[in-house]
């Protein structure tokens, strides 16, 4: 018998007959004895009408009216789930952000998850054997008021439920079979992973079609909440996302990431002196333009090169607020280029074993593909390479570190 | 300055675009100088969809569970309404039925509003100037979780609120210009009333389209509510619904109501003894039957004949009922007809004047319309009459009374 939450996405509660879908697995679980709480998302598509519907009464509307019109899409599955699960005969209600209560902050919108209440679910899932069916990605603000946790929040919402009602495990149910060691769109050979470190998932995060939500990966490795990502469409296993003391075999790279997200800024002949990085990536930061890659090549005039990467949707903003304080930095020019892409390497095993970085290189060069920019982290090594080598190096490394299927 | 609820009833706030109508509407008032609390409905359509969903997911839905379905549809209005007013200027927020709270029994699917704690929404109509954007049709049930007043509350809610806040109107947004003599589709020369007495309203409840629940118009009378009924599509002048002392010039009949929706009964040769009626009438009661124009004829052999109507969608169940007491009541034969139709004619003059009752029976006669059954109340004279006479009879009462349009 164990203590489990499920969680189950829009595209596993999109109409009727998935709700149905989504009642005969939570039956399944229940009847194997295990104790169930669940989490549920809008219907697909349901979120995007009623965010629609706000933007057409004022693109500046306010977020906690914003916040009471989204959080219907919710309430609506965890409603409807509950009638699905009592007429196939299980015990179940629904619980709304504002009734258990999960209190977040005030930041509408956006709101961050403080505390659940949940010894009332504790006690109806132990003593009365029934379903607590809860809305994700909403909670109840100081305010008393409706709050949203963001768009794919309910992920965040499932693991901090897991971590109150102390589950076993969270279930996390989506339209993929799991974490890949890549995107299978690009490398047919990618395999499904049986278990994953929570830090490698959380540098994986963009492979696989946006799997988990970042915040929800972290706020797992922070509770010590095993989190399982399956598919609501097989009966296959998914991938435990996990401590990595619990993976015995770790293997020297987990996956292989990538992006086309970014934009290569180059600034070329800034001064060379102390102070002049914080000049640059200050104005940047104030502007909210998220700096990731940065590499600075020391000239011997006295001079430096520095290159970083942004957001590609952020670049015009960035190019703006460089102008901006050409004068106070002096520098020589900027240039931009949007046809970059990042690969990155990923693994809990680089930590005790050298070369991964060198096999990297090695490789890509034997493609012919030439680096732009290079990062590493404890766990992590990404390179900005052109956008049209983008699947060729992809593939190549997910040979090249023994990724492929057999 | 007055104190206003504006009641939005579902084809006012069907879409974005008429929610900017009744914003418009809003910020006329509260421009104008008046405290404003608004009530909203679901957008047109939008309950029909979520109850089909609960119907979907079990016919014998929780009525807990489905309460938190249907009641997004006024969550999300209410939201919508909030922001469209804020984009025009007004300062407004949503309010939920937990929210305020509006405390309801727990009668769920069917509840009563037991009190709605008004304080709050009142400092902020005053002192703040903000309008009070409140969800129809729901409140908070002692079990902590949301209720629906059953299909057409937002008008109860509407009045309830104004009774809260002690609003020196309601004013009931709708699809029709008022309240009628009789239903315009049949007699082209219907006029609006200016003004109509609770009671008088409350007996003319069938006429022009269901214009208001009659639990509401109950409500306003008991409450002293006035209300106003009045389109959101044009500029003109409602019907106030008011106390009877407020109409200086009382009409002897204020309009002429009808019903298809009735079928007749008859039980020949019934002993006429003391508990006859009782040992009727009570069954059916039991069985959740609404029986109403009743009428006893003694023959002269110590039995009697027994009509009364019931609604057609209930007959099949009466006779089942009235068939099972065959035996304990013994009587000699039950017939029903389907094709009968029933007339009214209200007005609270009628109780200061004679000879209403009589003009009717003379318009009829002078038609060639039988009359099947007659009943009366204090300010109400109704005849049963067969289906296929419905038009002309109205169309001749409505002359006869005096109340076509110039």
């Amino acid at each position: 018998m164990a203590r489990i939450v499920m969680k189950f996405g829009g595209t596993s509660v999109a109409d009727p007959e998935r709700i149905r879908n989504a009642a005969a697995r939570v039956k399944r679980e229940v009847e194997a004895g295990n104790e169930v709480a669940v989490v549920v998302s809008a219907m697909a598509g349901a979120t995007n009408q009623l965010v629609a519907w706000c933007q057409e009464m004022s693109p500046l509307h306010d977020a906690r009216e914003y916040d009471t019109v989204v959080a219907t899409g919710e309430q609506v599955t965890s409603g409807l789930l509950a009638i699905a699960l009592q007429h196939v005969g299980i015990e179940a209600r629904s619980w709304q952000g504002w009734q258990i209560p999960i209190r977040t902050d005030g930041a509408h919108g956006k709101a961050r998850i403080d505390a659940i209440e949940g010894a009332e679910l504790i006690r109806r899932m132990r003593d009365l054997r029934q379903v607590a069916v809860v809305t994700g990605f909403q909670g109840l603000g100081p305010d008393h008021r409706v709050t949203t946790l963001g768009r794919g929040g309910s992920d965040t919402s499932a693991v901090a439920l897991a971590a109150a009602l102390a589950a076993d495990r969270c279930d996390i149910y989506t339209d993929v079979e799991g974490v890949f060691t890549t995107d299978p769109r690009i490398v047919a050979k990618a395999r499904k992973l049986d278990k994953i470190a929570y830090e490698e998932m959380l540098e994986l995060a963009s492979v696989g079609a946006k799997v988990l939500q970042t915040r929800s990966v972290e706020l797992a490795m922070k509770e010590k909440v095993r989190v399982q990502v399956l598919s609501s469409f097989t009966d296959a296993p998914g991938t435990l996302v996990v401590d990595e003391d619990e993976i015995v075999e770790k293997a020297l790279v987990a996956g292989i990431a990538y992006s086309r997200d970014e934009a290569k800024i180059t600034i070329r002949r800034v001064p060379d002196r102390p102070g002049i990085a914080a000049a640059i990536f200050g104005p940047l930061a104030g502007a909210a333009i998220n700096v990731d890659m940065i590499v600075q090549n020391v000239a011997a005039d006295g001079t430096t090169d520095m290159t970083f990467t942004v957001p590609k949707a952020d670049l015009p903003r960035a190019e703006a607020t460089l102008a901006g304080i050409k004068d106070a930095i002096g520098y020589a020019e900027i240039t931009a280029d949007r046809d970059v892409a990042k690969v990155s390497v990923v693994g809990v095993g680089m930590r005790s074993h050298a070369g991964v970085a060198s096999t990297m290189f090695r490789t890509l060069a034997e493609k012919g593909i030439n680096i732009q920019v290079i990062s590493t982290s404890e766990i992590k090594v990404s390179v900005l390479i052109g956008a049209e080598y983008i699947e060729l190096a992809v593939r190549a490394l997910h040979t090249a570190y023994g990724l492929d299927a057999a």
